[in-house]
């Protein structure tokens, strides 16, 4: 028998178990993550992050999903990975550098009127939109594929291609709600345009600073929150002229402010990351 | 800000945050028990269990299904009541009195090798057979629904109808994975044969002392238990000529042993009891 102290976080309703690896070892993370992820049996989340020590940032995160898969980077854990930091005094910066599969994360903590963490803004680089970065196979020689036709079972949609380091289709139309994602979805994620399979957003145009949007995630199906999606979203609200460089993106688990920055052409999300419960779990 | 500390305990699949009464005090356990409950936002339950000081037991149970309602009693959730009182001092027994919605439930303690207590035997009391208090509408003058045929979307099959404190319809078939409980469930559900709906229970036989089955739920739809269900399976398999009257029934969440008792005509049901956690909630 072994026990482990965590704290259950979520940011946007991305929620994970997180563990200090500084202070535990986990000989096993994957099959850990398997068991703690389960939501009757388990913990109950969409998976496990280790906070450990880094040699090359304050802190490295390593994320484990619910089927034990490891993943590079998910902009809702790393805000939650910043205030976990601080709140359990790994650093006593407000800008914390997380190293992530993905890179080196500069996430910036949000406080409450108490000076309490409640959220972070986190530097999500660059928007990629070149076709064969994304990766995307167009017919023709296009350079980004703005407002870009496809057919999707008989029907033809407008994507705008977009990778936040993961590849997104932008699909902007009215009534988000009223879609039916769960025939939709693998239409779009399995598009012989996109050889690795794409992320997916349906976005609604509320005015130039906002937006609401659902996601549809590769070998996820629709989830609560995606925040590579929410930024890619904002990437092609710009593009196709609909909204602000800075805009407020309604997700089902919340909102994301969004910010494409002119002069360094980077993405900066912010969002809440909160704190749900602390537990200690035997196993 | 409140916070409470709770355990996190299941049985057979079926899970519930178990929260202290005699040490804390909750002003609306309704509203603690939508929020708690939430498998994003929240700790993630099928609902709140309160185990509580009794003038006429040795504890008392409280149970608030993950919308806000409260429920008489579950099987599921009886025996980690028990277990819980017998870990946590509230009781020095092994053989507690549980009361509950639905009138007082004996439970008796079983332990492991290493004399903690694995899970628990209670008494589900007598199953009830007769049409008008399952209640069940026949249109003859039967004094029991034993394979009885009904029409349920075009094609007959025939139920056994039991209540255990709630009413069940047991279908014996073959191959119950390859079942559409998602379109079956709710033609038994709704059923006009029973006016205050049915739980219906699909299951296989797979020797005189086990079978499997597969529950969808009044208003909840397929669950990974049902102890109840279990109970009402075992009396119907007895009724049909079909087991023992001692079986061990094979669940998605687990396996039951359930004995119906030729002197008393109890229904018995023994199944684990798990402590996954425990932690503090902050609300």
């Amino acid at each position: 028998m072994a026990s482990v102290n965590f704290t259950k976080m979520q940011g946007t309703g991305n929620d994970y178990v997180y563990v200090n690896g500084f202070e535990n070892t986990i000989a096993d993370p994957a099959a850990l993550a398997r068991r703690i992820s389960d939501r009757h049996f388990g913990v109950g989340s969409d998976g496990l992050v280790l906070i450990l020590p880094s040699q090359v940032a304050d802190v490295r995160m390593r994320m484990f999903n619910a089927d034990g898969s490891e993943s590079e980077m998910c902009g809702n854990a790393v805000r939650c990975v910043g205030k976990y930091a601080r709140d359990y005094g790994l650093v006593d910066s407000d800008l914390i550098r997380v190293e992530t599969g993905a890179g080196i994360k500069l996430v910036r903590l949000l406080f409450d009127g108490a000076g309490t963490v409640s959220g972070a803004t986190v530097d999500m680089g660059e928007p990629e939109l070149t076709p064969e970065r994304i990766p995307a196979n167009p017919p023709g020689d296009e350079t980004r594929l703005v407002s870009h036709p496809i057919d999707v079972r008989g029907q033809v949609y407008r994507i705008t291609a977009v990778s936040m380091g993961n590849p997104h289709a932008v699909v902007f139309t009215h009534d988000i709600d009223a879609l039916d994602l769960t025939r939709l979805g693998p239409g779009f994620e399995r598009h012989p345009l996109f050889p690795n399979r794409v992320n997916t957003e349906f976005a609604e145009v509320i005015s130039p600073r906002q937006l609401r949007m659902r996601v549809w995630e590769r070998g996820a199906g629709e989830t609560l929150a995606c925040g590579t999606g929410a930024c890619a979203t904002a990437v092609a609200a710009v593009l196709n002229g609909h909204t602000c460089r800075e805009v407020d993106v309604e997700l089902k688990g919340g909102t994301l402010h969004i910010h494409w920055d002119e002069s360094s052409n980077h993405v900066h999300m912010s969002g809440a990351a909160t704190t749900v419960f602390d537990g200690c779990y035997t196993y």
